[in-house]
């Protein structure tokens, strides 16, 4: 199984996993249907299973991934993104430094990191990360232990203070979608409103709609 | 701060650190202790912090094993051992593929793997293992999940079964360290005998000693 090559990144529909929301058939059923609907990149997160056990599940999700010719990025685990032949790994503020996991895998993996403030995100910017996730955006129920929500004006604050690629992630749904696109950023991330969904792929395909009709609007 | 060069792997006797079991000082007093006391590898394994936490951790306590010339090898997480620029990895059966670590660290690193079988010490040794943890050797209050005790006489027939370096694990003390020895292991590590101790340079220098004698015996 060799990397199939992904050419452009789209960043605009990001899935980030969560088994335990699962309740509308298996984790993998509804990653397959979430990109059926039009999912642009996922993120395999796993906090709980054991190194061995994550990369069985990467590898999998990667196969999955591949036929959608779609970025599979796995979380905090540079080992496992390396394991794996991923697109790309994304780290919390709590992870490795991407200027580290940047020294390591040099520009074969994509380095996404997670900021809530400007100076997180000029740091990451600085130590060469291709995308920042920011988050939260609006609060989640996902979540509990995450800062404060950037809102809509700190997310705008943060499009002005850095020039690479915005993913918005906490409480985005298809309402607000739109909000979040025309306030500058490249894509939206999802957790739950996919991953609990018992439609993902109507999930997703609400989600990726609001946010082309934004981008078609905004430019 | 470059990574000191290891001439030779001395597996004599291996530390393990667990910081819940340090009661006397400080987790890095205790392993510096251990080092002036006759250690000579130190695995650092840390089950509950996150990976920047622990990289952290796994720089400082290099520092200190790089003072003493002893090689330091991260449990589990192959990326933390490449960004702390660790001696090794050691990996369990449920942690990545040795094979798969060898491929991305490749002679980079050591690396050792955990069996307790002969069917996973002649696997661990395909997959080009540079060491084999023997774990349990005897029973031990350290880890509760771990398989049926190997004890001697297993130890003997792993010994006839494998080429590789072995370090036998689990229940390991003065009294019977040179019996460990005598059955073919070529060091042993040790956990709560020097982690729990009051006195963790004398407990090192005394199971050192009775590694030296019964290694001076069998030559």
């Amino acid at each position: 199984m060799t990397a199939r090559r992904i050419n452009r990144v789209d960043y605009s529909l990001y899935l980030v996993t969560d088994r335990n929301l699962a309740r509308c058939g298996s984790f993998e059923d509804i990653v397959a249907e979430a990109l059926s609907g039009g999912v642009t990149m996922v993120q395999l997160r796993e906090k709980s299973l054991g190194a061995g056990a994550f990369l069985r599940e990467a590898r999998s999700l990667k196969e999955l991934t591949d036929r959608f010719c779609v970025p599979l990025i796995i979380n905090d685990r540079l080992d496992i993104a390396l394991a794996c032949g991923a697109s790309g790994v994304h780290l919390g503020q709590d992870d490795m430094p991407c200027a580290i996991a940047r020294r390591i895998a040099g520009r074969k993996l994509i380095i996404g990191v997670s900021v809530s403030t400007i100076e997180e995100a000029l740091e990451a910017t600085a130590q060469e990360a291709d995308y920042l996730g920011i988050s939260p955006v609006f609060s989640t129920p996902t979540k509990t232990d995450t800062p404060v929500p950037v809102g809509i004006q700190g997310l705008m604050h943060l499009r002005r203070a850095t020039h690479i690629p915005l993913v918005a992630i906490g409480g985005i749904n298809a309402a607000n979608a739109a909000d979040i696109v025309r306030a500058g950023a490249d894509g939206i991330a999802v957790v739950s409103s996919i991953m609990a969904s018992s439609a993902p792929r109507l999930a997703a395909v609400e989600l990726r709609s609001a946010i082309e009709e934004a981008k078609s609007i905004s430019r």
